[in-house]
């Protein structure tokens, strides 16, 4: 059966934004808001595919993939996307990093 | 107090290697070996942070962050991280997937 915790992605060149946060405590809408952006996410063009995962601490890693770096400033400017990260400066995430990446390689257990 | 599930690096350009992982089950060494390694990758030349967190159901990402990309290629290649691959591809993953890329820019909630 397939995990579908992994990304199953073109050969690269692709583009990665690396997402690192720490939860601030309470939900606040966070859980239903997550979930509507990965939906809304995976419509917009040049998404390719997401990996995220969250330990018990809250610390959390979150990897979405893009064709191209356009695709990446127009989710990032996306009304919807833009009131998200509003709400999670303020609410949701004690800190966060944001990393922008080109894959130029990749590879995998067989 | 410092948050230091974070990586402090410097300004971009600098290199990340994305590494998604599903856990089998058991320890078998894994605990101990995961330590070692991020204690020895912290002594290669190149080496600027490490991120890593991993959920109840066992999917982790590890993203590490170099220099340059001939020091990802020293750290794939010691001799000591070698074993711990071989074992890590026998007996601590069910799969995973390694992508290595260039960071080009970055941005934090302040």
């Amino acid at each position: 059966m397939r995990d579908t915790s992994f990304a199953h992605l073109p050969d690269p060149p692709y583009y990665a934004v690396i997402f690192s946060s720490r939860r601030a405590l309470g939900d606040a809408g966070y859980g239903a808001m997550g979930e509507r952006m990965v939906t809304l996410a995976q419509k917009q063009a040049g998404f390719l595919g997401v990996e995220s995962t969250r330990d018990a601490e809250g610390f959390g890693i979150t990897v979405s993939y893009w064709t191209d770096e356009a695709s990446i400033r127009a989710w990032k400017n996306h009304a919807e996307h833009r009131i998200a990260q509003e709400t999670g400066m303020q609410d949701w995430y004690q800190h966060y990093e944001t990393r922008v990446a080109k894959v130029e390689r990749a590879y995998s257990l067989k």
